[in-house]
């Protein structure tokens, strides 16, 4: 018997993110009870109104909490827009019309009130900067044993960076909120770029996903992965017009985990100078250090190692050309 | 016909840095200039002092000329005496008399006179914290072309750290000095954890070679590994009673550099932090990072990565064994 995993979605859509939240809302084992957005691949107000856009586009009027705008301590950057696009979405020509607005609440807030509403049962899912995660903590210091899991797409540990040799762009774009995340104490996993740079996924896929399944939201997420692809096949000529999976590889993990190889250990966040950003990981355990900060009773995070990007996927394949989409919305 | 290698060793014996000043004074192609001299494994003065009586046991009139006695900037530690014993070999019980001492300038000075005397033709092996290339690089802006080659016993790329999960001792020692030293443009070899730790030493080594050549020199290098030995099987009792080469191996690659498998690529330090003395390296080569720090034009280093183990074990092996040590003095 399959589990249905109740999780809240911690966002910054984002070409990848809008992949992830519709294998999540394509997966039979997954239940999306809330999303929450922050600033990252565009600004919060612009994760908000995709969030809303995506979800109502594609007939799902799940609530969305707005949340932090900007890093807890360092300063705030532009959003890449070279990549995701100035909308988040490639730049999409039009939007239809779409109802809905965000909660009352700030995503902090709501992180906590389901929690407390849904003590032990709730999976945070983060792909984005972790701010809201870190102010949740802040408000409810026992949040970690409220959650039931947490899984981020964040950081690095073996593969090289993607904002420096050493950092990922998550962690890099909110380090002390990263670190407070690190440490906190929950049932934490970290699918960083040791993972998602395996996962290759060729521009081909979304328009045979748009062909198989036409509606306006494959139509979307199509538009979207052509710009994204656009900025990758610069960088890495080598993999042809495509995208690494990044954000959708938090939810492949959370409904199957076998697909990948993990490591045990704790992991602090490099949060100042050139190192700004890195996840580092004591993968010796015990050891003592003269440097501080590697105290032996800082708690551990189940880091991915190794994928079986082939399984994982097929996995996508599958999920996102299952019969999930109500009728298309017209525009 | 091989090349005699004229070298300026930097140090701060320690049992490790014995081993390395032996090697080099045995090896028939390595001539030692002098000797410059450093706080680390134990204060400057006992650096001084140590340098002073091995190469006078040894039958070695070398040079020693005193160098820094704290970091550039971080606050000064204290010398690991359960490392290296508190005169950094291993306490010996007593010491003879010997002639010589310091010279009057220091280290730094040392090393830019020397570059100078003889412009491309000195290879500079230091095997410490690196307090005194980077004052020389301040006395002297032109050291990077006055001198042949520097070789570091220094930093990590992918093996663990010694001193936190990422550091090396010698770079955390003096972080600041350590970014100078990769980022001045010289040719640079770093010679670091990963290769020396796959370099294990036992301590009947020591033994046989004391019982192969009796003498003073040889009987104070197995006490001082029997002690440092005692620290290695304290921390990895997988081992045995046996120590990693370490600085050694600095000097196998000057003169082997065919056992050793390398990587080049822009390499800097962590100056501040839970990453403090971090070895970075960019192994992407020319992406572009928002990450300041890792612009294009930053100078490379040639880092060891591989090492044929066994070759190298042998190297040492022969080369300590040679006839290369004067009559035993009396004690």
């Amino acid at each position: 018997m399959s589990i249905k995993h109740k999780v809240i979605f911690d966002t910054d859509p984002g070409v990848d993110d809008a992949m992830a939240l519709y294998f999540a809302l394509a997966h039979p084992d997954i239940e999306v009870l809330g999303i929450t957005t922050t600033f990252g691949n565009v600004t919060v107000q612009q994760a908000t109104e995709n969030a809303l856009y995506l979800t109502r586009i594609a007939g799902r009027a799940i609530p969305v909490a707005q949340g932090v705008s900007v890093p807890l301590s360092k300063a705030p950057g532009l959003p890449p827009g070279f990549i995701h696009g100035d909308d988040g979405l490639g730049n999409l020509p039009t939007r239809v019309s779409v109802q809905g607005q965000a909660e009352a609440c700030s995503a902090a807030e709501y992180i906590v009130k389901m929690a407390r509403a849904y003590p032990g049962e709730i999976t945070l899912v983060a792909v984005a900067p972790l701010g809201n995660l870190g102010l949740a903590l802040r408000l409810e210091p026992a949040l970690p044993q409220l959650l039931k899991k947490v899984v981020l797409m964040a950081g690095t540990i073996n593969e090289p960076g993607n904002v420096s040799p050493v950092a990922e762009a998550n962690v890099w774009n909110d380090p002390d909120a990263a670190d407070l995340v690190f440490t906190a104490g929950w049932n934490l996993a970290m699918v960083g770029l040791d993972v998602t740079h395996r996962v290759v996924i060729p521009s081909g896929f979304f328009t045979q996903l748009a062909a198989h399944q036409q509606h306006i939201a494959t139509d979307t997420l199509k538009h979207a992965a052509d710009f994204y692809c656009n900025f990758y096949s610069a960088i890495r000529p080598d993999l042809g017009h495509a995208c690494y999976g990044h954000d959708v590889l938090a939810f492949v993990y959370l409904v199957a985990p076998e697909l990948f190889t993990t490591a045990k250990g704790r992991i602090r966040v490099a949060k100042e100078g050139i190192a700004n950003g890195q996840t580092m990981m004591d993968k010796h355990g015990s050891l003592f250090y003269p440097q501080p900060g590697w105290e032996a009773e800082k708690p551990e995070t189940h880091a991915c190692l190794q994928i079986n990007a082939e399984a994982a996927m097929a996995l996508i394949d599958t999920t996102l050309k299952g019969n999930w989409l109500l009728p298309a919305l017209t525009a």
